[in-house]
């Protein structure tokens, strides 16, 4: 019963680090649909998103399953209710990916963001799938030392974000004050993706020390 | 046992209701620091998320306890996690109405908005507080028909936000760039808010019902 019950936790745990791989790829093409102003690129993570959305009821279905028929105590049922709340942070990112796609779509074939700011785009890009693709690590490997490594990419991040809205912020910002606020929505998607790969990443320590790292993984 | 069950469920919901309330006052205050450049009253937001979080850890914790010590199955374990859901969304409008005050005090003594979308600041903060109070009775009384209520007042936050676009995006828009960053985002955190306070009506339904109401509670 206990081994069953194991296998079924590495199942759901496998189930997650896939979530990770689909909101991974889906903002890699979703910046790319960005930056290339591609709209195929768009629609194909705009109609994968339904996918991503499944995942997590299939995650959260598994995990009540679990509940359900083994009643887990102490660390096993931290475990589930763990992945819970991550299935949720990923079905989350998976939104935020949408939206950077369908802005693409939005000003297409204008492209969404004004030339001096592509170089900000393309590495918050970078950064976030980075992020999700760790995050899957960290779920297969349950590595602490690797999931708290997710937090010194996640300040890169916020680095950027702020130097982000200096440049938008500057008098001398001549691209009008429509590609400002696409700018601004823009910025704050990949920083809250971000976030919320941090907050996967940190359920995992959870789960595997017992106790939940510092907070603040949510500033403005 | 099974009353007792069912008193501890009773005391979650207590809880859970009380942080509705809590939210709500969060988001009224942070509207007022907002219209009236006030900034005790901002302070005062920024200063009592701290009860907001400890609120939803302390649910989290009494939800966590129930699953431990009963073992709930069926519509009482789908009630318990319903409820951990619903307490995370309520954090997060605590972060949201943290946001808008924080936006506040950033500008202080310079008001954030400009006078020509006072009022619909104005308008977006009543429906925001109105739905933390609508969820808060859905909560306590676990009426159906009223947490659908719930979706028309989003619909109305939501159209009001479309408008507050069109209004900043017009060539016309005489405030410069920064203003406009900081309208976009606080409309942003308006929505958003609202978005939570479906998702926490529509837990209930579930709850209530079996069946979660149809999606598409986040847009852009």
């Amino acid at each position: 019963m206990r081994e069953a019950y194991h296998l079924e936790l590495g199942k759901l745990a496998d189930q997650l680090a896939g979530m990770c791989a689909m909101v991974a790829e889906a903002m890699e093409s979703a910046t790319r649909a960005l930056l290339d102003t591609d709209l195929a690129v768009a629609e194909q993570v705009i109609s994968g998103d339904e996918k991503i959305d499944d995942a997590r009821s299939s995650c959260e279905e598994h995990a009540y399953a679990l509940l359900a028929l083994q009643a887990p105590v102490a660390t096993d049922l931290r475990t589930v209710l763990a992945a819970i709340h991550a299935a949720e942070s990923l079905e989350r990112m998976g939104d935020l990916a949408l939206h950077v796609a369908k802005a693409a779509r939005r000003r297409h074939p204008a492209p969404v963001l004004p030339e001096p700011v592509h170089g900000y785009f393309a590495e918050m890009g970078r950064i976030a799938v980075d992020l999700a693709r760790k995050a899957e690590t960290v779920i297969r490997t349950q590595d602490v030392a690797a999931a708290r490594a997710l937090e010194d990419a996640d300040d890169e991040m916020d680095d950027l974000h702020r130097h982000l809205f200096s440049v938008i912020m500057d008098k001398e910002w001549p691209h009008g004050v429509a590609s400002a606020v696409d700018v601004t929505l823009l910025g704050r998607f990949y920083e809250r993706y971000a976030d919320h790969a941090v907050s996967v990443a940190k359920r995992v320590v959870f789960v595997v020390t017992g106790r939940m790292p510092g907070s603040g993984d949510e500033d403005l």
